[in-house]
């Protein structure tokens, strides 16, 4: 079959690979019909996630068919359609039976496309499946759902849930990709009465006027904007979507005194927490991988048209296409890429 | 009247100076029949709080007997014995309406001994006396009460509340001073499984076991405490109750995927956050200043023998002996000071 390989930093390939098999009972093959890049995977082409090897197909963004499954899979048969969440979750250990799949002990987690190989492929090996994919609904496009598998649980789950947006708050989401974006979708759902964005491209704070934020601003301009929403007092909610250490001190910044820092982003070096001032503010920071374990409310949102997943289409490519893909996800400065499609024929 | 005065850094004084008076209509004059020196006192003593001004009397832990009440007071009277909390709160901002009086936006906050004349002094002028005090229960010794001003509410609040002890927790508390003891007095009430108490000095471990920790250990000695009873995951509950970088920092290592770090030391500079590996971790991090809205529970909690607040105090002075107390406190690593007590003369 044909797969999406890496071969070191920097390195990938669209190439003949061997088609998986059950390894163990609880597996299930599936064919996958759509995928997406993450912004994720480019952080493994540039070597940032060290445990991703060489030969390792990249991906964990898919809907797919469930062609086999192992002995020990009791709810999922050949020809059901599936959503492959990016966590993988045993369902039996500690952290599963909380729903706190990230941190799955049994062998799970983030898996595919990081420590066994991904979804960016024609058929991939989900482990537990049982536990690790969600039945498509009846009538439900791939479109309509594969963004389910990461950025609407990530942002809602990591950012909304974690932050503990209300009614009425200030709400900053710092970094307007897809994450964020997500975020900005998820915090809408609890009527904030302003959603602040804060990105420096322009064409970023744009879609996030489109994705529902009532502001949006470059970094040098945050606080300012912070301060007119709220009297001087700082925002209710920062969320960090970005993964540097600028942006997450900037969200300790901006937040009031009570107030909640959700960082999402995925980061690469220490940050400076200014204790020296936020010991008295009482605010509380979070920290989270995504659990998926809001995929079945999301769906529901979806299905009730409170949430419209399809917008973060750009571009659609053929699977044949898909180092074009990666190059249009890569280059979103240029080509303006939100979320790029892969589709493998029928 | 006799009051202990700040000077500048380092210097303090028991000296007469004029007793204060009713300045606004919500105020009440206290004399104050029972004080306490607090760490923070040190703190101010060494200059590491500049809002503490020369000739600003200090402290805020104290119960006494009210002597006068603007006409704006409508619960108190003279003769009345109360508790003064460390925090004033307003009573009618939108912080105070959630109970959270640290964040007071009306003018409230840590006045005593920091903004305003504190309560080591014969009389103190007590601003928004209604909700800034609680009536002492009768029959009940200044001493059951006077920690509860601040200690033991910043312990139970900013550490075992924030923190989200449950029962069969493992717990750790770093830093076994009168805060720390604190935390582990009100972690037991929460039935956790084990309380780890992380502290360099010997005496100070003594007391955190005396107190209610399982173990007590050195700090390079934490990290194999916390592996054994977790067999390796980490702490449900870190609490930081020292105030300085490396204490903070090993909350952070010390703890589980899923868990929570409370910080509750005050810290003068920046620490370093390990975002590196923290983002993946689901932890929740809070920070706080003391609330005092939980000292109505711990109230209840003394008064049916689940707290005994008076293990606490180690030495006993009169007023006149203010700087010989202050003195004993300051060595307590000679003295084993825990809490002086300073008895005005009836």
């Amino acid at each position: 079959m044909r797969a999406v390989v890496y071969h070191g930093r920097g390195e990938k390939a669209l190439e003949e690979v061997p088609e998986p098999t059950i390894r163990d009972s609880t597996d299930a093959i599936v064919k996958v019909d759509t995928a997406t890049i993450c912004g994720t995977d480019l952080h493994i082409l540039r070597g940032d996630v060290p445990a991703v090897t060489r030969g390792r197909i990249l991906g964990h963004e898919a809907v797919g068919t469930v062609t086999e499954t192992g002995p020990g899979v009791r709810g999922l048969a050949p020809g059901d359609r599936v959503l492959i969440s990016c966590i993988s979750a045993c369902g039996r250990c500690s952290f599963c039976r909380t729903s706190e799949y990230s941190q799955c002990l049994g062998g799970g987690g983030w898996l595919l496309g990081h420590r066994i190989d991904g979804v960016q492929a024609e058929y991939v090996r989900v482990p537990f499946a049982d536990t690790s994919t969600h039945k498509v609904p009846e009538g439900w496009s791939d479109e309509q759902v594969v963004y389910l598998a990461d950025i609407l649980p990530t942002g809602y789950e990591v950012g909304v849930l974690k932050g503990q947006v209300r009614p009425g708050d200030v709400v900053v989401v710092i970094g307007a990709g897809p994450i964020g974006l997500s975020v900005i979708l998820g915090a809408r759902l609890y009527s904030p009465r302003t959603v602040i964005a804060v990105d420096p491209v322009p064409s970023r704070r744009e879609f996030a006027s489109r994705f529902g934020a009532d502001r949006a601003v470059a970094p040098e301009d945050a606080q300012a904007a912070v301060d007119e929403a709220t009297a001087g007092l700082g925002a209710d909610v920062c969320v960090e979507a970005v993964g540097i250490p600028a942006t997450f001190e900037q969200a300790t910044a901006l937040v009031r005194p009570g107030g909640h820092v959700a960082n999402v982003g995925v980061h690469g070096e220490p940050s400076t927490l200014h204790l020296e001032t936020l010991w008295s503010k009482n605010v509380t920071i979070t920290t989270g991988l995504v659990d998926t374990n809001t995929i079945p409310t999301l769906m529901k949102a979806i299905e009730g048209g409170q949430l419209d997943p399809t917008r973060f289409t750009t571009h659609r490519f053929g699977f044949d296409e898909a180092m074009q893909a990666y190059d249009t996800f890569a280059r979103a400065g240029e080509t303006n890429a939100l979320k790029v499609l892969l589709t493998t024929d029928a």
